[in-house]
């Protein structure tokens, strides 16, 4: 039996993995980085499963990232034990990153502020506990941070250092690499993100702190990094599966993408040339991130039932169970007039499978409980059930 | 025990919906159609829960509108009778419906093709069924449907009445209708659905074709129709939350929404004056509905941790875990002044809960596993869980 025969047994809409593709993805980045003296911590927000974890990581001691204290329990269940959770930490947090230190797992908490660094000084003091945390560090003015020469990064880790937590270090992410679209601009952004996490290790250090750990990541960065001189471990999440965002940026090419949404067709505007189906944004997600890109894949791109891209069509709409595929662009002539490989929309017919790669992998998957997976040395569909809520 | 200091116990985010104002606009709309001759059949999608529908829901024999098959299935497992799976069928699905007739389960299909036609009644046919059909209705050129004059109307009437499925009727969504903004225009759109469903029902009716049901609806035209002559239902589904596209459309007012995502202040930027909460996307979703409408509100509206709103604050942004909240339009003065009762960004405390109010109460209710329920005549709150995947 084909995988294409056993997804056709799937009730559709549904997530497909290719895992040939993604060990592919998996094994570049860590092939990229292998040269420079650094940790590879991947963020399991892409994937977030713990059987699809099994496949991005090397070793239950491996160093992993969550983005929700809901990950880091789950995975620390599973046995994984080295973990940074990167989202700025809440008070109310605290005693469920308390049980897993308790329970052995050597986590990371991350903050930004001097109230956040009261809080969690003052909860190791009551707890008696040490609490492992960075300190988050703006290099690209994308979202928060502390500046990395700014003196206020000196005097919070000192409340940390000096109040009972345990300073670790500093973590930055180039949120704005998002927005780079030639290889100039992605190395420059790794530079700047290399080079605000180094100053900002150097203050602590040249005050008398400690700072062993110096992080840094984001997919681009990760991948067009040229110098890690100073760095200790590099984050990145979605190239695992890559998405069209990614593509559109230049880190990998549209048929790198592991992730797709397997739909069938539904129906057929034949006055609009508009073909209906079962994937909406319930389904895709209503990510639009490649919508300010040069090409804007609307709602996602569409593949033939085994993968191969169907050029010129998108998805341009998304309701809650409807998406709208239509030919777009420099190849609407060409799908209206027949003229690519003879394809009408009006000819494929209703109860088609096709699949729609997605604009933001992160997303997408977000939108399911879990992962069929499609591995060639296997025709047994695999399944990767994910982790929800918080 | 109040209801804040239950909520300050849960750990966010979550999405909480306040029972008071949820049960006023379910009784608001079942009033409103009280005086017309027409059955309500809430459409399910929303809400998508069991222990959501049955403050819907008067009875289990109540008829209902669901968008997937998975909720039909629970919903009958829950016991209800009566339901319209209100999305274009695909074959592969037809099993799973015929499963649901077998259970005594009154549920009808839709579709508006011949080759849907065919299938179902081939269908039909084969497993010697006869599933209850409905002919979907193009009213204003949303989306797919059959135009009310076009006579492949009688022609796929007559595939399923004489081909062994039961032709059951007509249905029509005024999907444009959110592109409404003033009274006349919701009114007109409410005369054109029901105006085309009539049309249809009469050129099957005048073909010796069967057509007991006359089905329309869309929140906003449920609220604003005038004239339900010829109809034999009206189908709505965001009305029991209400939503910010809602109150931008003027359906409702940004008070009566039910539902929000409470949130914790993660931190501050003050340069930017911006303060993070640890709701993304991930929970308020990704929709972005209000950005055509008069007052774009962002990712959603803020609200104190009682629910009442504060002024000239919006989520600007919002990334995986981390939203973004800032000053914006008129207001913004008044904000950065510390004008707005005194308010600075700055003082909202770190561990601060907040409410923010979702711009598509559909899409942001769908990245939860449920709702935490306050209802003010229990202290105690209530939790429902919703339907999840297809």
């Amino acid at each position: 039996m084909s995988i294409t025969t056993s997804l056709a047994k799937i009730d559709t809409p549904f997530l497909l993995v290719d895992k040939a593709k993604f060990d592919t993805n998996v094994a570049f980045l860590r092939a990229k980085l292998a040269p420079h003296n650094v940790i590879l911590r991947p963020h399991l927000k892409t994937v977030k499963s713990i059987a699809g974890a099994k496949h991005v990581l090397e070793g239950f001691d491996s160093p992993a990232t969550v983005s929700t204290v809901k990950e880091a329990e789950a995975f620390a269940d599973a046995g994984y034990t080295n973990l940074t959770y990167a989202v700025g930490i809440t008070p109310q947090k605290l005693p469920r990153i308390q049980a897993l230190l308790n329970k052995g797992i050597n986590i990371s908490i991350l903050l930004d502020s001097v109230a956040q660094a009261q809080a969690v000084t003052a909860f190791c003091q009551a707890q008696n506990i040490k609490i492992p945390t960075l300190l988050e560090i703006d290099c690209d003015g994308h979202r928060g941070g502390i500046q990395p020469d700014d003196t206020r990064l000196v005097e919070i880790g000192k409340i940390l250092h000096q109040g009972g937590a345990e300073l670790r270090g500093v973590l930055t992410h180039a949120g704005e690499s998002y927005d780079c679209f030639n290889k100039a601009a992605l190395v420059a952004a790794a530079e700047g993100e290399r080079h605000a996490a180094v100053i900002a290790a150097t203050q602590l250090i040249a005050s008398g702190l400690p700072c062993p750990v110096v992080s840094v990541g984001s997919t681009p960065t990760a991948h067009f990094a040229e110098n890690l001189d100073g760095v200790t471990e590099v984050r990145a999440g979605v190239y695992t599966f890559f998405d069209l965002v990614m593509a559109g940026i230049g880190v990998c090419k549209p048929d790198d993408i592991a992730l797709s949404v397997v739909t069938s067709v539904i129906g057929h505007n034949e006055e609009k040339d508009w073909l209906f189906i079962d994937a909406g944004w319930m389904s895709l997600s209503q990510d639009r991130g490649t919508q300010s890109q040069r090409q804007d894949c609307g709602y996602g791109l569409v593949c033939d039932s085994e993968g191969n891209i169907i050029p010129g069509l998108q998805v341009i709409g998304a309701n809650q169970e409807h998406g709208i595929i239509a030919a777009v662009g420099s190849d609407i002539d060409r799908i209206t007039d027949g003229m690519n490989d003879g394809l009408r929309l009006s000819d494929i017919a209703v109860g088609t499978q096709l699949r729609i790669l997605p604009n933001h992998a992160c997303a997408t998957a977000a939108m399911h409980a879990g992962y069929y997976v499609a591995d060639p040395v296997q025709i047994e569909l695999d399944y990767w059930a994910r982790i929800q809520g918080w």
